[in-house]
């Protein structure tokens, strides 16, 4: 029988993610802020924790899908949550934070005899419905073998390993959420000139994206500009916070980073906050 | 039997185009400002012109692909190019110009019967030699016929009709190419962040060239820098003067432009011209 997951984090992708656990046949432990949100996964057999801590179980899994650095952090180092997961515990953190948050976060799990596994998650919910999620992945070897199926059965398709390293999952996860934002401008820019010339962007988007970009990011983005402009940013959903992370992270590594400077300016601008 | 093609510019993409039509049974007229460049041509039975105008036949077609927007307008503008081509004829050009100029010239052939097809070229000298180029076209609909299976013998596999206004393939040829540009950008500053942070690039280049972002130009160019950062800059071969054509064009639209803004003064700086 499937050992019982605790989850936490029951937003946009969270809810989706945690459904399929539950498809899946794993028992679920589900905590929420806001907790009607857990409403259809109770309806489904999940049971409900009203506090984080209570999601945990001593050398369980426990999964965390949360906004922020701070949310994560302020969940693990408070109430007794790294104290009741212990020794043998496993923290699958799929929150997209710093690899600095990351780093801090292992050396506090390794002092409780728990393990921190880094999962962030590239995709939209419709992809976490279809099962069709890529995931890069880093931690110790042991505690990424345990939790692998756990992962396969939350949609992941794609999983990478990224190694041991603490921040690892993390890094890409920023360089890819940095890329797909630096490809919403870019096309957006494209079809503007287009556009604003007199032409028709859809015929344009259609070849590039049969093409040289022929990617699932410019295909999606590529297609929902081409109709409506305003729709792709209210639709691209990748957070001012993400590129923020980037873009301090180039600058810790001594990186020069240009453009995720404007991105992030630019989308400080222009974009409103999910 | 095929009819004579004149081909004027026998540069890294032109020489393996026309190599490709004298592969598939087309009589050749070549004619290119280092002369010596044709040799290979010449030995394959193209004949030599020594004059731009003597690769014209009249009401025959022509084939321009040159470097930029002044050499193509000096060739169609001087000696007797128009009056040799005259009625029925057709010039190819296949050179990155500004939508403005390909107005210009389309508008000049029409004064002397003869007719613009718009035809530049994606493809690295490579694809053309694999048959496997995208070509954006545009002009009026019987010389486009005229003119498909030509390109196909150059090596055309991806052959998209953008209409028959003057201006638009040119105009896909600049939006991708600054799409090119933004993405080796922005894939050089997404790994420099991995690698000065103490990571390794091609892991991550190589989950995000399989999953989000599985397009030729990610894989080519993400592959490259990968491997070596500086080697990406001198094999990526966008020049500079086509994201100057794309900002142009984008402010004479009166589009805002600030991401081929910076890459102008990013490759401006960075970038030897070929």
């Amino acid at each position: 029988m499937n050992e019982t997951i605790g989850f936490i984090g029951l937003g946009s992708l969270g809810l989706p993610l945690a459904k399929n656990l539950l498809d899946a046949g794993y028992p679920l432990v589900v905590h929420n802020r806001t907790a009607s949100k857990a409403e259809p996964l109770i309806a489904q057999g999940a049971r409900l924790a009203s506090r984080p801590d209570e999601a945990v179980t001593a050398g369980g899994i426990v999964v965390t899908i949360l906004w922020d650095d701070a949310s994560v952090e302020s969940i693990v180092m408070s109430d007794s949550f790294l104290e009741k997961l212990g020794k043998g515990g496993i923290h699958i953190s799929m929150s997209t934070i710093s690899p600095d948050t990351s780093k801090k976060l292992a050396a506090v799990h390794a002092e409780h005899g728990s393990t921190l596994v880094e999962a962030p998650i590239f995709g939209v919910p419709e992809a976490a419905a279809a099962r069709q999620l890529s995931i890069p992945m880093a931690g110790p070897q042991q505690a990424k073998d345990r939790v692998r199926p756990v992962l396969e059965a939350m949609g992941g398709l794609n999983i990478f390993d990224f190694g041991e390293k603490a921040g690892a999952a993390n890094q890409v996860k920023l360089v890819g959420n940095f890329m797909i934002t630096s490809a919403v401008y870019t096309i957006r820019e494209a079809l503007s000139m287009v556009e604003k010339s007199g032409g028709d962007p859809k015929p344009v988007m259609d070849m590039l994206t049969q093409t040289l970009f022929n990617a699932p990011i410019y295909k999606r983005y590529g297609q929902m500009a081409a109709e409506n402009m305003d729709h792709l940013f209210t639709q691209s959903h990748i957070p001012l916070k993400d590129v923020g992370i980037f873009k301090q992270a180039s600058q810790q590594a001594g990186a020069p980073a240009p453009l995720s400077n404007l991105l992030y300016d630019l989308l400080s601008s222009e974009h409103k906050q999910a």
